[in-house]
């Protein structure tokens, strides 16, 4: 399997405002014809780390591009780094730089002296033409490495690449593909997961397993090599039924759909409607189900009663009930889940009650108390939890537990 | 002036679908006390290359940060190799132990076996404590160089780093002081606020004016560069003065203060309360004001009125209103925020209702046709908006929107 490096070129890439976004898509198409991105390099006008960031990359890797710094400009150096970094001199092409004037002429100018440098080529490469700007790409290859040399605009570098590197690499990937599926779990720690499944997965070597943390929920990536890529999506779902067998209902979603995404559907495929009431998620609920296009097919109504009274007056949770128990509380999340399904009149309701924090924990109930509740037509259900984090993140963790909760529910009844 | 190399590491950071996010904060702390970012690299779980990463970054640069790989399973090989790459041995820590258990056992489980590798450090390391998750962070010197390994998730890193990391940093960091001010815009567009403002920056080399696009605001930043932080602040604050004097009531916060914060200080101190109804946004609005810890004083509750007969039902919006005009236009946008406002019985309330897509257009009424309304004791107001770019960003632009009537209103009375 051939192994690439993609090496991001421009001061600018270094500052906090501006970020590399080249080697995302470049990722996503190496890794359909089969070539691993194994290391990505950001670095900038800087030709001693960019000369060696090149050359260590040619060492490690068959594949190295490079995106940015050919514009005209003094601190565009990757040109002549580049060139340095793998051995060969730069050559001046006459014939690049009728097309730089015209080019300008076409546009109404006069070509400016310094753009006179972008018409000099590494000996030897393929010149890859850019019909949206000024300076070409470069392919080149030597002691069977293959150096690729892509300007910085995305829409410049993007169709360079699709239309006159993507082939030939291609043909030269040796008919590997590679495949990924996203196993998506919710209820479980990510060192409880592993515990369950690394017993399994540890017997692949390919899939390849990396069980990732992201906010909220566990997602076990396998990714497969194979000949084309039915074999590596075989090879993949083998090994996703195993821990999909062994995790159940935990596995909300295959390939990436989102807790939402998961709960909207359930309830079109059964025809049901459903209302949110939220304390201490504010509207986070409601927002993340109505993000999905087409929710106002299922989704009706929210509650925000995020003050007591609020609580009593819109879903007519008894001042009692939260006078005993206290807001956050199994007993009112219920009433909230109960009080607005009645209200809204929906299938379904689910409710949120917490202490987000930073302040509002007392002993008894610390930051990170919370409560979900669900109201259906069998009656209420609640959970408790203790949800560590900030209150982004308790809020965040929150409603996927609500939504959660609501799925579950769905796929019992 | 030091020089510093951030190292991401994580196969899921060179996966098209997550990208390293701590570099971009990294970056601005260390700037701003005058360490040069010189280079970034991104390294899957692999340890050949990670290890010859964090050697080759060591004998370039004066710091080396480390993100991710801390965590208990199989594949975070970070504490392994980064101990390896600076010549140093991994020795167990037994009171790191002790914490972890008591860690989990407060959150009501049993710590797994695995996470024990997390009570491994780099010998004669500093350990970084980490409120927020298992995996403590390390900071060692040798040969004049600094390693500083932290976890991966920004809310574990980031307070690691500002209040464990930084402030020594900063000691050794010499003479040069580097300071970014950002001045917040809303209701300008970018061509607009340039013509207003480049006559004024372009008058300074020092700060470095930059205009930059966010997702829902336009932000001035001004970079000033001085011998010490209070001479940076000092060049930062006579441009910004000129700007915002310019600007007027189109600046809504100065470094970074977010729209909803800004609101919620605005309420706070004309001990005033809000209320809000959604329809498009679905929850979003007062998601975002709920995210500001204490809004419980100002903020009492929200109606996400998604369907017709939830605006009729719950907020009083009559239904011939809904019926002449069309949900989406300016007379149900007023009703939806005189309703809320009364209902509620609150000093402020603010309303949407547009049409986000990707369905749902008309020629009359496209996909981005957005009212954003508001009521107070002068009565109600409303504003038209069409939006670009896709649902999400029209929900947000639209969400931004009626948090910054708010703004005007509340400024205005």
């Amino acid at each position: 399997m051939q192994t690439a490096e993609i090496v991001a070129i421009g001061s600018e890439l270094l500052t906090p405002t501006k970020t590399d976004t080249n080697s995302l898509w470049l990722t996503e198409l190496l890794n359909e014809i089969g070539i691993e991105v194994k290391l990505k390099t950001i670095v900038g006008d800087d030709e001693l780390r960019l000369e060696e960031t090149v050359r260590d990359a040619l060492a490690r890797s068959d594949i190295v591009i490079t995106t940015g710094g050919l514009g005209p400009t003094e601190d565009d150096i990757t040109r002549r780094v580049t060139a340095k970094a793998i051995g060969l001199e730069l050559v001046f092409r006459d014939d690049l730089l009728d097309h730089l004037r015209e080019r300008f002429k076409a546009f109404g100018y006069e070509m400016p002296e310094r753009n006179r440098q972008q018409a000099y080529v590494i000996e030897g490469s393929t010149v890859l033409p850019n019909p949206n700007g000024s300076a070409v790409g470069m392919m080149v290859e030597k002691d069977g490495k293959r150096l690729i040399v892509l300007p910085g605009p995305p829409r410049e570098s993007r169709p360079m690449f699709t239309e006159h590197v993507l082939p030939g690499l291609n043909e030269t990937s040796g008919e590997v593909a590679v495949r990924r599926k996203r196993i998506m779990v919710s209820g479980l720690g990510e060192s409880k997961l592993d515990e369950l499944i690394a017993p399994i997965y540890k017997e692949y070597e390919n899939p390849v397993t990396a069980v990732l943390f992201s906010r909220t929920e566990v997602e076990v990536q396998l990714t497969a090599t194979a000949k084309t890529a039915e074999e590596a999506d075989a090879i993949n779902e083998e090994l996703a039924g195993k821990i999909v067998g062994k995790l159940g209902i935990a596995v909300f979603s295959l390939d990436g759909e989102a807790m939402e995404e998961v709960v909207g559907r359930l309830l079109l495929q059964k025809g049901a409607t459903l209302a949110v009431a939220e304390s201490c998620t504010g509207g986070l609920v409601g927002e993340r189900i109505t993000e999905v296009p087409g929710s106002s097919d299922y989704f009706l109504e929210g509650f925000i009663t995020y003050s007591n009274e609020a609580k009593t007056r819109q879903i007519g949770v008894p001042a009692e009930l939260i006078e005993e128990h206290g807001a956050v509380s199994q007993e009112v999340a219920e009433a909230m889940a109960k009080g607005a399904r009645e209200t809204a009149g929906t299938d379904y309701a689910v409710s949120t009650t917490g202490i987000a924090g930073p302040g509002g924990g007392t002993p008894e109930k610390p930051v990170g108390t919370v409560f979900v509740g669900i109201s259906d037509k069998e009656g209420e259900k609640s959970i408790g939890l203790t949800l560590p984090g900030d209150r982004h993140l308790i809020r965040w963790r929150t409603s996927q537990a609500a939504l959660d909760l609501l799925r579950r529910s769905i796929l019992r009844s």
